[in-house]
């Protein structure tokens, strides 16, 4: 009676196929070869003028096109699931595609707001997103439809309910119409952040196909860096939203824990409470992000879910009464972790970023990196605890093999590297674990909150600018770090990803080699060429204090509008 | 070298009483035999007029005296220092007796004062605690002052810093000058919530000294039941404030995780995260609840400790703008848990409640319990998850005996039976506890919002009114159910205890048996007579949402307002 593994993936992908709207499987895709793909949905004849118009728009325009009528809800959304369709067919983005679902939706607010003539849906305040198309990771369930996270074992599982958020977003009047691909085991952040399952294969990255899009978000990534989708929403345990954000020149933000409602999400490590994973927005703007949290704030989700913090929304936080009012700032850059030097185009990336928020008007030091590694070390024993039996239960009843990355390419084994050792965690030695980890986000605030003796501003220091990863998007099966990432979610600190550029084959030239401070410096160095990482997005993190989102996202728009400005690059 | 633990017992005895000022010795202690002391100090010679006067005032009462200049620091201090000491006499309430060092301080303060004409300290707003003594549960740390609590293996461990709560609480002018007992292990909601340790011995309850005071901040509840202390901090991680609060007549909060500062604290378990223990506030008034919450929230703990939620005190929530301004409200009562029936004077405070409050407009339904007992059993067996090696680790070395609570006394017993089964628990085992900790509270929020549809406002339930525990102060050594408490630590529910009443010889008589629930619902209603549960103090718990405790605050003082409107028990 019971299949094969191998059956039962033909069978999903068959039905996976099925669901994209036959007339819009392309004929013209460019060949393999073609590695930048971003430019190809505006010349693939499918998208109209207008079509192009929209996709190409921000949430905020977006927005008051709905509100002003003068776009209506099933355009946008054929728009933007025409894109998403196109932006799969290139780089294997999605996993559930519900366009006719997300279209009938559509066409319910349209006819809701001709009756009406309003887009406001049940908010208080100003927020309206009647008719706004978003896209999900796979895991944030709607009713009926699969979430198999890209485990085998998963597939035909129809979620019965929607997630506490997908209740929220559908309330705010948002039509979610595609979800998107993740790693197998969602633990991008152990050891290989890309994005490769046995049920829905590899995800690429646009800006350049040969390379990862990064991961565990890494369908929302590509889809972004495609445009095939206003607003997405990733979850982040150690990197998971900001690295395919940044790998795909995208926005991105990883929240502190308990801010986003998480509950009726499916998940790898349930019951991990130790480091939370977090969902988060992921768009073309800040703006983008702002709207996505506020919105869902607005909705006290606190009420829906059990884990959401009760704080809403602050304007006061967001215009940084707490930082000075926003006049002078101070950054700290953080140039490396003493771990591993980031590649060339990532220092010139938080070079200009520093010359543009100097002339700017702000303050820039640089910061000194507090027991990096040790942070990252305790991520990783944690998550390793009880990890080979969560990945066990998950896998082993219906064959799956467990991937392993190597340098080339995604192999299956049985015993995968990134495993825990063999003796067992007992809770106790969580516990341990747990005060260890106490000790350091201890030891890292107090660190933090000593540098008012060196800002000049009277206050510690506002907010870190950090790396994403030591590199730019790798080229796949070599993405091994993410250490840049994952300290953050070991201190719950709030950090918002910045695209800033993109590989240069003239700045971005080989250095010669430094004093290597580990053998993962080493691999890192000896890896980079510019043309390996060829067209790469180049990004930065925004990095604030626990529950700083309001503060985060408005130092951010200052670091963006820094970055924007012709001047600050002469 | 090493000495024996008895030795190091009685040599940190002898230290203790040596901290006690001789003058304070008194030579008139009422003899055993007499249960309710309650009266002796205002008799015992040792205070004058006036420090009775400050003795028995509530904290707004003091602080506007202090802020007038008629009471002086060092006058309120010495005053609750005697007070205080002749408590200890009387129930052995106290660990560590620092009152000169306090003296000194209160003397710095009075100084200053004079200097300035002000009692400001550092504080934005207008709360200003210049010269308020303060007890503290034995677990919170001041620099130079050892912090054993309970535990022989701790004698001698003198603090090298301030707890943070501490650095905050001297930042509001506050005096700290004695610590309080706890049992062994703190532990308390693990089968025992009474005070017993082998180091420091029994802490008896003040009313009826042949009751416990309850547990683990025992001691806090003892000094207050005496007004030995304005204000008092304890700790829950499972009713370890409110029980000893309820048992000796006293007011007392349970905030929820993270709202209060635990950093620098000592405790049993540590690294045990998935239900933390919080500290709060004991008083003698809700108003003395109040100034605590409202000055530790105002001196922005979260920049001091990393676990602290960003969340200033809100005034809306305070005025009740999500519970209908508190014009009429809609409270529930939980008459009965499902498993334990409480006693007839439990039953008779729920009574009263219910018609003070109906009295005064509100509305009064049922509560439902809802899975309560499975709640606390995830509360038992995550605790116990890693308690056998954590209490080990602590004792073993110094041959310290691990307590048995029998029915009659406390006896030391090598293999203790709230210790958990051999078999160990695995990290992957507690995760697997910890989904079942999320899926129990979603579905307890999601009973408590399907509330809107009976109660008539328009909104859910405002607050549940509970027991604190299925009975009064019970004779010591049977003290054994603390799911009345736990259960709102699980779900992590602000919960407030309100004094109502005293066991009454005349009301209170033994029902007729019911049909028993369970093998402890039968022990419970077995146990009761009006006699052994003399002048034990009757209470009730007024419960809100998880980061509510300005609403909870302020409801409470409705029902506190409520219960003392003479005609509402007509």
């Amino acid at each position: 009676m019971s299949q094969s593994w191998e059956a039962l993936v033909a069978d999903k992908k068959r039905r996976q196929q099925a669901s994209i709207p036959k007339e819009w499987i392309l004929t013209n895709l460019p060949p393999k070869e073609t590695l930048d793909v971003t430019k190809f949905p505006e010349s693939s004849g499918l998208l109209s003028a207008k079509e192009i118009e929209i996709t190409n728009a921000h949430v905020d325009t977006i927005l008051q096109k709905l509100a002003a009528g003068s776009w209506s809800a099933v355009g946008v959304t054929t728009a933007f699931s025409k894109r998403a369709v196109i932006a799969h067919q290139l780089t294997n983005c999605l996993t559930e595609i519900f366009i006719d679902r997300a279209l009938a939706r559509a066409a319910e607010l349209d006819a809701h707001f001709k009756k009406t003539g309003t887009t406001m849906g049940p908010l208080h305040g100003n927020v309206h997103w009647l008719g706004l198309p978003i896209s999900l990771k796979d895991q944030i369930t709607l009713k009926g439809i699969e979430s198999t996270m890209g485990y085998v074992s998963w597939i035909g599982k129809y979620a019965e309910r929607n997630a506490v958020l997908v209740d929220i977003l559908e309330s705010l009047g948002a039509v979610p119409f595609v979800k998107t691909n993740v790693p197998q085991t969602l633990m991008a952040s152990f050891g290989w952040p890309e994005t490769y399952n046995l049920v829905f294969g590899r995800t690429l990255n646009p800006h350049n196909r040969s390379l990862t899009c990064g991961g565990s978000s890494g369908g929302e990534g590509a889809l972004m860096g495609m445009k095939g989708a206003p607003i997405g929403v990733g979850s982040d345990v150690g990197g998971s939203i900001r690295i395919p954000a940044a790998f795909c020149g995208s926005y991105g933000l990883r929240p502190s824990y308990g801010r986003v409602p998480y509950s009726g999400s499916v998940n790898s490590l349930e019951g991990q409470d130790s480091i939370p994973s977090v969902l988060g927005p992921l768009s073309n703007s800040i703006q983008g992000l702002k709207t996505f949290l506020q919105g869902v704030v607005s909705q006290e989700p606190w009420l829906k879910d059990p884990l959401v913090v009760r704080k809403r929304w602050s304007e006061d936080e967001y215009r940084l009464v707490e930082h000075g009012g926003g006049k002078q700032l101070c950054f700290a850059i953080l140039w490396d972790d003493g771990d591993i030097v980031p590649n060339p185009p990532i220092i010139r990336g938080l070079e200009m970023t520093k010359k543009a928020l100097l002339a700017a008007g702000h303050k820039v030091i640089d910061w000194t990196p507090w027991k990096h590694l040790e942070l990252c070390q305790v991520a990783n024993s944690v998550f390793g605890s009880g990890m080979r039996e969560d990945v066990h239960a998950t896998t082993v009843g219906i064959g799956e093999p467990v991937i392993k990355m190597s340098l080339a390419a995604a192999v299956p084994d049985d015993n995968p590297s990134f495993f825990p050792k063999h003796e067992e965690v007992s809770a106790y030695g969580l516990w341990q674990l747990h005060k260890k980890k106490r000790e350091l986000r201890q030891e890292y605030l107090n660190h933090w909150q000593a540098t008012v003796n060196f800002t000049g501003t009277g206050r510690p220091v506002d907010a870190i600018i950090s790396p994403v990863a030591p590199f730019s998007p790798t080229p796949h099966g070599t993405n091994k770090s993410a250490n840049y990432t994952m300290v953050w979610n070991v201190l719950d600190y709030t950090a918002l990803v910045i695209p800033v550029s993109k590989v240069d084959q003239a700045l971005d030239q080989r250095k010669p080699p430094h004093k290597f401070k580990s053998e993962a410096d080493k691999a890192t160095y000896e890896a980079y060429t510019p043309d390996a990482f060829k067209d790469g997005p180049v990004a930065i993190q925004v990095v604030g204090r626990t529950l700083e989102e309001e503060a985060v996202i408005a130092m951010s728009e200052i670091v963006d509008a820094a970055l924007k400005t012709p001047s600050a690059h002469l």
